[in-house]
């Protein structure tokens, strides 16, 4: 007999609304075991998953989904609503090559409102709804669902304070509180979150749940008497209120008989309103519970020993050559300052934390404040260094631009994820950043070929008295022990790594063991080129007066990437080899894993080199 | 006799400070006085300045300036503090070509710390610097001065929050409240801040501006007392306070009276600390206080007549254009909407607003909420269009990518101010947009080469079912009147404007004026290539095909640029021309006049042909 009969009976919402109420736990029971299982086998989130369990059934029980528009905000929380939403089975495949996104998209179901991934962008796609809703005349209600991490973003604060200012529309915000980003949480909200949940208010919270219930059946109408009723027994939140919406709580996000209630009464109720709901990261799964961060994006894992430390590969990670570089550097430098957006974890930070507290600044999932902060730093003679995905920096694409490359101010961009980065798919691709980075004055951008390399190009920047980025891959490098002697590069000099003839591949960080592979097959010339900015014009030069064709290759959109320049150098030479630009297409481009992403594209050994045979007569 | 005898003897802020503090209500007249003067002959912002006189006075007599750092948001309410600080006479060449620029710059003057324009970085860098000076063991204030419309960005929000986390830093956030940003007011912050501000209150803190200066000379050490001595007597200002600042205000800030024993008590203070302080933009001008938004920022005029209006030049500029498109568009179909991020008046919107009060969103200095908010209205069937100055764009450009482009939603950008901007300067020109649009899948880009052409691309943009960008210059365009009638372009075509032999210029936008001047001269032939993402893939190879020498011309930087794409295609052709591109060097571009800077980087018509003189020989 299947471990989920009742599970199983749900094809989509419609179906959940037909439950019996007193079913619904076992439903929770149910989609939480399933879940776990369903993650252990194909990897991906699960402590956020486990903590939404009876928040998703709460909502798609009492909205009518997908009329009411429910945007969940980052996305990573919506297994369960995925699940409930008819893609049950679908979850054997998820954030897999071909098989359902990790984040929902609205090319994927109708219940899938808005694609989210960055963090924070619900309130605002709510808002927009929620007023096209009104525009229309209709009656149906946009939710946003929004952890206390996301909710640190200037973007959130800039929709609530818009959202306020809209007071005919039936906007619901629902805080979901677990005390967590993926880092632990940071900032004053935290604090401000913390005082709302203190003790005596959250048990009186739980009782007026319970009391909801309690005395009445779920269908009379509270909408009246919902603000004294629950507002009563509990502290109103500020901060909320002073920005034109309604608080509600802060009720248990995992008790069904508080959640369910509370929401029917806030759907009769007119005007923005935010109910302030607390749930634990993990729940219902032990070893989740006790470390919601390395359950928080998991590998596959056998889910009754739970996830097996030391499994390392034993090749370093860009992200840990990294994070040890900024330990030593630190030691040696005490201008070095490391700063975070809310990434500890995944950027390889952990151990300066502990090492250098005073010297780490996890400022919140403020990329904005993130760059502008470092900027006042450097003014100050300190060496601050923005540890930062490759597709988060678009978020402080205008501070990078108007407070730190135009001031020419010291500050160093350990920019991570570059290029394609497997599983998390379109939203997370450092697809973009040599191309928006290279135009930018004064700016000097490395891309390492390997891991020794990165860190030696770290040092280079931290010796560059103006602003640079240092671009690497997601995952492991070709596996060279980066070795403990810093030295600085030669700005703007790339190397020559193997001499052939004919045909120059021109390579840019992880591309570099690409071109060697190809290099070997048609006896071909591979240029490290190291540097995105400035380019090596001299080497460019060289290799053009020496060779039939040009290729250059990146793992950067092909549309402005720095094949572009190497194009404009050619471009001022009286003689011009032909040239190949390679690199991503002008496509968003979904996940997979990182391999089969490369190969999909054509960025792999085979692909570049059918693309130089179709360019190229390799016998002429 | 010198109608400004105390201002001329202050070269520096030491000179200030050396001043009796009765001198100090008479240095107030005359700075006002000389800058309405000043100002009223170069052309420049006026009413802030007029507001923030009594301020600047306080704050370097106070603060030991420039030890202690201040920080001012914004920047254009700085000219006061430029005068103070040994640029008295340099105010004569303001915003011009070679002169100083109209907001701080760090090359410009030790006084100015940090260099603003965009709103809301004060704070950020102003928490810097504080961290740096407290890391460094030293005493020295971090002093943001921030007005209320830039305090509703969201990262004015992520600095708070982070400061507020970092309580032992010496940092003062002085809220400059003049219920102003360039367009009036709006969001929940507003209504916040109005309460502050609210008659009695503020009459409250007026008296005890008077009482701490009655009972006791300046000197004393009131640090320990001022809590409860200011504090007392006024409000809290509970948002403030929940994110860990201590409040303190509403003060007075034309009452030099109030000002300087506050910030002398201030400056003894440890910590985060807030201070609310209301001015009123205009002060002490009559005809600015009576509408500040028309001496907001101001061209030359007679100072005591006033601004004369209708006094245009006849030609429409591209801002009415888009503002008379949009009203025109938005009366045929419904399901158009305007935002804008706070720039009603500077993109064209104060007629659509009056005319669509129900379908204009003025949502603050919000760049990143304004596009998440147009993506979720698209989502609904929407039709909205964003106007948006194509430097801010860079603030929303994640947004423009992970919520728009990637679920390829129909959101109409307006990009205004692409290109060369003028007096604004290096912090506002349009310089990058090509280079970071172009690489966004799905995006389709236009720039106008006339009114009528902008009006038609607009039009087409909102027939178009996906995201895309309408990027027009600054000012006025070569004078085609717009044709009424409004008719679709076909997506990607770009058209042939003259016929020439050899050399063929493929011009974008307001380039293409230009390519036609020069085309005359050398009987070359000009494509007007409307289109920068499709590009016109045909009409490139035709002109390949048939001339000896392409030339690309775009208000944009070289780098990544639209150039870019044009080489890349002849790349793939068999035979390829050779290929000049032209677009803005790869540097940050001062002030000045338009014409005079398009002329300084070689982009008008002179310039341009010089280039290609130098590389092809037209004798040949």
């Amino acid at each position: 007999m299947s471990p989920y009969p009742l599970l199983e009976r749900i094809g989509s919402p419609a179906d959940l609304r037909a439950l019996d109420r007193r079913e619904l736990r076992t439903l929770a029971d149910e989609l939480r075991a399933f879940l776990i299982e369903s993650v252990s086998r194909t990897g991906g989130h699960l402590s956020s998953n486990l903590g939404t369990v009876e928040l998703t059934i709460a909502l798609h029980q009492v909205f009518q989904t997908p009329e009411d528009r429910i945007v969940w905000d980052v996305g990573h929380q919506t297994y369960g609503h995925k699940i409930l939403t008819g893609r049950r089975e679908a979850m054997a495949g998820l954030r897999h090559w071909g098989g359902i996104s990790g984040f929902p998209r609205r090319c994927e179901s109708e219940y899938d409102t808005f694609g989210t991934a960055h963090s924070s962008t619900s309130i605002s796609a709510a808002l927009g709804m929620a007023v096209a809703a009104r525009d229309r005349g209709e009656d149906h209600r946009a939710i946003a669902v929004i952890g206390d991490g996301a909710m640190s973003a200037g973007m959130a604060f800039e929709a609530l304070n818009n959202a306020g200012d809209i007071s005919d529309v039936n906007l619901l915000v629902i805080l979901n509180d677990n005390e967590m980003s993926i880092s632990p949480p940071v900032g004053s909200l935290t604090k401000i979150l913390a005082r709302l949940m203190s003790g005596s208010t959250f048990n009186a919270a739980r009782r007026a749940g319970e009391k909801v219930l309690g005395v009445a059946p779920p269908m009379l109408d509270f909408a009246r008497r919902v603000e004294e009723h629950v507002k009563g027994l509990i502290t109103p939140g500020t901060l909320f209120e002073e920005f034109g919406f309604h608080y509600y709580g802060p009720i248990d996000g995992h008790d069904l008989d508080a959640l369910i209630p509370t929401l029917q009464n806030l759907r009769r109720l007119k005007g923005p309103q935010f109910l302030h709901v607390i749930t634990r990261k993990g729940q219902g799964y032990k070893l989740a519970e006790a470390d919601p961060i390395l359950y928080h994006g998991v590998s596959k894992f056998d889910h009754t020993a739970g996830i097996q430390s030391g499994k390392s590969s034993g090749k370093l990670t860009y992200t840990q050559v990294f994070g040890d570089w900024l330990c030593d550097m630190a030691a040696t430098d005490p201008r070095i300052v490391g700063i975070t957006p809310a990434m500890r974890e995944g950027s390889g930070l952990v151990r300066f934390a502990q090492e250098f507290p005073e010297r780490y600044y996890d400022v919140g999932i403020a990329e904005q404040h993130a760059l502008t902060f470092a900027a006042g730093l450097a003014c100050e003679g300190l060496k601050p260094v923005v540890a930062i995905y490759s597709t988060f920096l678009q978020r402080g694409y205008d501070q990078l631009v108007h407070d730190i490359a135009l001031q020419n101010l010291p500050v160093v961009l350990a920019v991570d994820r570059g290029g394609l980065v497997g599983a998390d798919g379109a939203t997370h691709h450092g697809a973009f950043d040599l191309s928006y980075l290279t135009c930018i004055p004064n700016m000097v951008i490395m891309a390492p070929a390997d891991e020794d390399e990165c860190r030696q190009m770290l040092y280079t920047a931290t010796c560059h008295d103006g602003p640079s980025a240092v671009r690497y891959p997601r995952g492991s490098g070709p596996g060279v022990t980066p070795n403990q002697a810093m030295r600085a590069l030669p700005i703007g000099k790339g190397e020559i790594r193997r001499t052939g003839r004919r045909v120059a591949l021109l390579a840019f960080g992880s591309m570099v063991p690409t071109a060697e592979q190809v290099a070997e097959e048609i006896d071909a010339t591979v240029a490290n080129m190291r540097f995105v900015k400035p380019l090596d014009e001299a080497l460019v030069a060289e290799l053009a007066a020496s060779h039939e064709l040009l290729v250059t290759l990146e793992e950067n959109a092909v549309i402005g990437g720095v094949g572009s320049e190497v194009s404009r150098l050619l471009d001022a030479l009286a003689q011009r080899p032909r040239l190949l630009r390679l690199g991503l297409p002008d496509r968003f481009i979904d996940h997979g894993d990182q391999a089969q992403l490369l190969h999909s594209v054509g960025l792999d050994a085979e692909g570049v080199l059918a693309a130089i045979k179709q360019t190229y007569s390799l016998n002429s």
